[in-house]
């Protein structure tokens, strides 16, 4: 168990210990009934005070997550969380927990992939919604004009066609870029680790949105960055708050997703994406735009890409397509230029030489042909659907202390729910229905907000949504009603 | 530029700053005219004496690394190393160069992948070998069958049926393990990184062989390990200096590739492999145990891995897929067990979310077919054809004064040269006649040693190889003759 502790934060050194050994949990890195360290040890191992260690554990056993067995040590309980889909090891070497680690949370991992009947806690797309197999003929034809794409290493960068694929296919977004600017990724989630790997060191700051998508709270943290989190209202992160912040702490990287922004669905407007270019500009830091699914529009366009207003070098812009395409192939893109995008093209070597050639030449016959533009079209109608759906279902059925945003696109719904409802605990109520969301809890970098949930419409059908939602609204009301699912969120 | 600086280190900090400096040219992260940081500034950078970094940039200008400008200050000068196949950027933004990083080195990739016409610097196989018409057979029927493969993410630890495959056809080589501890990587370049990241920070102690596979130099230095080397004998590690080393050094991994060893080709016996696990129980270390290609053998089957003898869950197995089926789909797996075996699958998911599924499904109708094993035996035959032809080739027409290793299966020979000879000279010579070799340098983790080279035999055919072996032949035959390419390495 690592825990990273910094002394010039401004969340207590006390909590902080509560916070990581709650992330080991929630990352399902602790195992139920497994002994953690003495307070004696860990105050020694982390350098601090042993009542700081106690105050920890107190909350920790307070809240439902540990318990202290008098003359034999303090244990990991985890019956206030989920049940864990995790088999106990049958195999379990007792001196392999002496061997430290880095990886302080990996949250995201238990959302994405679950057996749930319904299955609304990852915003995946329907196979339905997606040409498979159109694709598949495209690459029965590339595979049998030639089949030596199975055993070539394609180049490091990236295929150079695939390359220039993105490279049409961005234009057309109003994105200008080259192939040389373009590396090929295992999906968005690999560009992010990328970057935090080559330009992310212990204490380095991380400017992130709160709440925002996980699986990048789970790469910055493993890189020990000190993350600050700005607030997104509904036009995404206020940038209002961003100047004060940066010229504090002077961050390295701020980290958004400005267009159908995860969890909430918000649109940042060009001036907002502007204002932070400036920022940027002045504090000399790099920005990560994240943008998974800015296709998935439900009215108009939404703005200019922050990639296609940047001069300078400073946007790094990520553009997944594991939303829009092909899963199956997991493709994403990072572009950006001058030496930072050779730092990068040096860190993907390093991470495993290059994607794989087959599931690059599998989607370029797609992507470059006129049936991509009208696959689009029908995808952006057919989640449209869903979304007012779920909208017309919430409208309906929600009590009316919940509110949510109306999302302009994308594949999500984030509720907020009255301020003493955990989510986390409502969550094992759905489960017993079979039933999915992703708790507000996975969403927040540093001081957690447990009283929202976010509802993806992308992966069910129309009768499990109206089953899903209309069940979730059910558990709010009763929740509401009977006062249940209490937050026991750390105020220290 | 990231120059990590260890204080308790056998090394001179004078020294490590050269290598580090050197190591980002030679990994192309410093361009050619680029300007170094003054003396005086990476002095209070890195904490040490002005007179320190006086030296080092003394001794890289002695060497022909760097120019000083009366004035002007401290530039890099390439013309000593091999040309460099990298463009300069038409947009390289200056305040770029601000953005400190953690990228030490990245030699492999400039080996990996070349445009040269008699390519012997990368142990890749010749697609001609590879049975891609039936792969591309049994990809078009699965896909027929189920194209909504295209369509899902996979398992973040694998597809649940390569794992049962991979399990079958690890048992044929004698190592019995289960689904359950299979991950699957985009090959096993993924495999030691992954380990890197989740469990070696700066300063924590790794042993590899010296020499080793440059790929695995680049991940630890990344990580900011204190990597410590033991040299190869025909039998691999010389596990009697290990024992010393980790009782004094305590070390957390142990990186080997003990059999057909990555780049000399020895296979260790079992003795030693007990040994070392006799090791790394008494110091409660982790050992990696990377299998490239051990079905490659010429001769008869090598000793059993070490993963098979190990009761304690201290092994971990990386066995990559593409040196001998299918590179285009990036396959590999990591097998061990225990708490070690869930934090990794956790990194995993931070990564990248899991491989893709479609590279994935594409391999297992193959390898789980009887046509798997009559395609190595073919394999094995093919090649040991290449490699007794180049065996033949350095008998017949290299200098007297060079030796090798004769590899009892593998995709490499290791020569070694008379000391003086610096092999990276070599190379750019043998660049004029459009043949490449790995250098010796980019295989030492820590003290170079310039007079050697790996010459790979999988990927060229037999008139490439004569080609390309007679004339580095010829071309030893002068330098010795003429007394050229003379090492200037390092003598502080």
């Amino acid at each position: 168990m690592h825990i990273e502790i910094q002394r010039n934060a401004d969340v207590s050194i006390t909590k902080q210990i509560y916070l990581s050994i709650l992330d080991h949990i929630r990352s399902d890195l602790l195992e139920e009934e497994l002994q953690l360290p003495s307070v004696r040890e860990l105050s020694k191992q982390l350098g601090v005070s042993l009542v700081t260690v106690v105050k920890a554990y107190q909350k920790l056993e307070q809240d439902g997550f540990i318990t202290s067995v008098q003359g034999k040590g303090t244990f990991i309980r985890k019956i206030k969380m989920e049940e864990t889909e995790s088999k106990k090891g049958t195999n379990s070497y007792d001196w392999q927990l002496s061997v430290q680690d880095y990886l302080p949370r990996s949250q995201f991992a238990r959302f994405h992939q679950v057996p749930e009947k319904i299955h609304l806690s990852s915003s995946m797309i329907d196979p339905g919604l997606l040409p498979n197999r159109y694709l598949e003929q495209e690459i029965h034809k590339m595979l049998s004009e030639n089949p030596k794409v199975l055993s070539q290493y394609g180049e490091i960068q990236g295929d150079k066609a695939l390359r220039q694929a993105m490279v049409e296919y961005l234009q057309r977004m109003d994105l200008p870029t080259s192939p040389d600017n373009i590396l090929v990724t295992s999906g968005s989630q690999q560009g992010i680790d990328l970057i935090a790997r080559t330009f992310v060191g212990p204490g380095d700051v991380v400017v992130m949105e709160a709440p925002t998508y996980p699986g990048a709270i789970d790469v910055f943290r493993g890189r020990g960055a000190t993350i600050l989190t700005i607030p997104v209202d509904s036009d995404g992160m206020r940038v209002d708050l961003l100047h004060n912040l940066c010229d504090k702490y002077k961050p390295k990287i701020i980290y958004t997703v400005p267009t159908f922004h995860n969890p909430t669905g918000a649109v940042m407007p060009t001036k907002r994406r502007r204002q932070i270019l400036e920022i940027a500009k002045s504090t000399q830091c790099l920005v990560i735009e994240d943008d998974p699914c800015s296709e998935i529009y439900f009215e108009r366009k939404p703005p200019a890409s922050m990639k296609s207003l940047d001069k300078d070098g400073h946007v790094i812009y990520l553009k997944g397509l594991s939303k829009i395409l092909a899963p199956g192939c997991r493709i994403g893109i990072l572009a950006t230029s001058g030496s930072i995008f050779k730092r990068l093209l040096a860190a993907k070597a390093n991470t495993d030489l290059g994607s794989p050639l087959l599931t690059q030449k599998a989607i370029i016959p797609f992507i470059t042909s006129k049936r991509m533009m009208d696959h689009l079209k029908k995808l952006r109608t057919a989640l449209k659907i869903r979304c007012d759906l779920v909208l017309e279902i919430l409208s309906q059925h929600a009590p009316e202390e919940v509110s949510w945003f109306i999302p302009k696109g994308g594949l999500n719904v984030w509720l907020t729910l009255p301020s003493w409802i955990n989510t986390d605990h409502l969550l094992i109520e759905a489960k017993k229905e079979q039933i999915t969301f992703l708790p507000g809890s996975a969403c927040y970098p540093t001081e957690q907000e447990n009283h929202h949930l976010r509802l993806s419409f992308s992966y069910m059908n129309e009768q499990q949504l109206t089953q899903g939602v209309t069940t979730i609204c059910n558990l709010l009301k009763s929740a509401i009603d009977l006062k249940i699912y209490q937050d026991s969120s750390p105020h220290f």
